[in-house]
């Protein structure tokens, strides 16, 4: 009976961050309403407040499906390593839900602390990839020991920012080259 | 008489904006209610949808106030032009309301093709006096006539984009110089 009970409790919460997701990708984070998640997923709102205490821990449950972890590239040069991931960041931010929905993580997590503490989770997620490659790097001494990682990692990462959500330009080989002959 | 009927439509109009401006840096642009500027302003709903024929016209309206044109700076080096305009931006990414506004501007663009229009000209606006620099840069010969005046402002501008909104990490003289040594 417990078991039966577990299943449709899974069951339940499934459903709801399913369509928490799918409105998420949809209208982002401010568009997200509890009570359309409840109607569309047929779960009642006090089952959803009695798994999620607030609204903000339903969108950080559903954000944390945002990312996808992938294993730093290891092709024996910095210069490729970081072509490597920035060929497949900037075609994640060109085509991904992500990179549609993180603006609205973005814009909420300027007023609201648990946003932001998720934010800056997904922000570390996602760039551990090029803290990986560039302490490698420094490991072969292609990258001076004391050079700070984060600001080259802005370097490299900031102007793929800029294109995708700021000016809206195209982020292509050549663009991905300029930016890391500037840093290496 | 119809003086006096303008001068009260303008004042009706000023009392909108600004509530809608206040709004717009209290909470973003989804915190913007129009019932909440009508009650605030003490202009019905009515005469607002009259002078703004939808929300994101009065939204467009209020953000035109954000962004603040100022002379590019004209020190005789690209470097030194660079710097200066380098390190007032950082400093009203750091302090400045629009700063604070920008994201929910950015999310917003996403879905909704009036104020991407709207974001297209702010980010324009923003973006002039880094365009005039490098220009006369290129007349002096210190940059490359052929070389990508966008590539080379998406390269310093980026990294203080990401760092005030993404990494949240603090945008310092230091971080400034490594940007411009990296460009030039």
């Amino acid at each position: 009976m417990v078991q039966i009970l577990d299943k449709r409790v899974e069951r339940s919460k499934a459903s709801v961050l399913a369509e928490t997701y799918r409105q998420l990708t949809q209208s982002g984070l401010s568009g997200v309403s509890i009570d359309e998640v409840s109607r569309a997923s047929g779960v009642s709102k006090t089952t959803i407040y009695r798994h999620w205490p607030s609204r903000s821990a339903l969108l950080i449950d559903a954000c944390s499906r945002l990312g996808r972890a992938y294993p730093p590239p290891d092709t024996g040069t910095v210069r490729a390593d970081l072509y490597a991931l920035l060929t497949n960041f900037a075609e994640q931010l060109q085509t991904a839900a992500w990179a549609s929905v993180y603006p609205s993580i973005i814009d909420a997590a300027e007023r609201d602390p648990e946003i932001a503490a998720m934010q800056c989770g997904l922000h570390l997620a996602f760039m551990a990839p090029f803290h990986a490659v560039v302490e490698r790097a420094k490991d072969r001494g292609e990258v001076q020991r004391d050079r700070s990682a984060a600001d080259l990692i802005a370097a490299v990462v900031g102007p793929l920012f800029y294109r995708r959500w700021f000016s809206k330009e195209p982020i292509n080989a050549d663009f991905v080259d300029s930016i890391i002959d500037a840093v290496i």
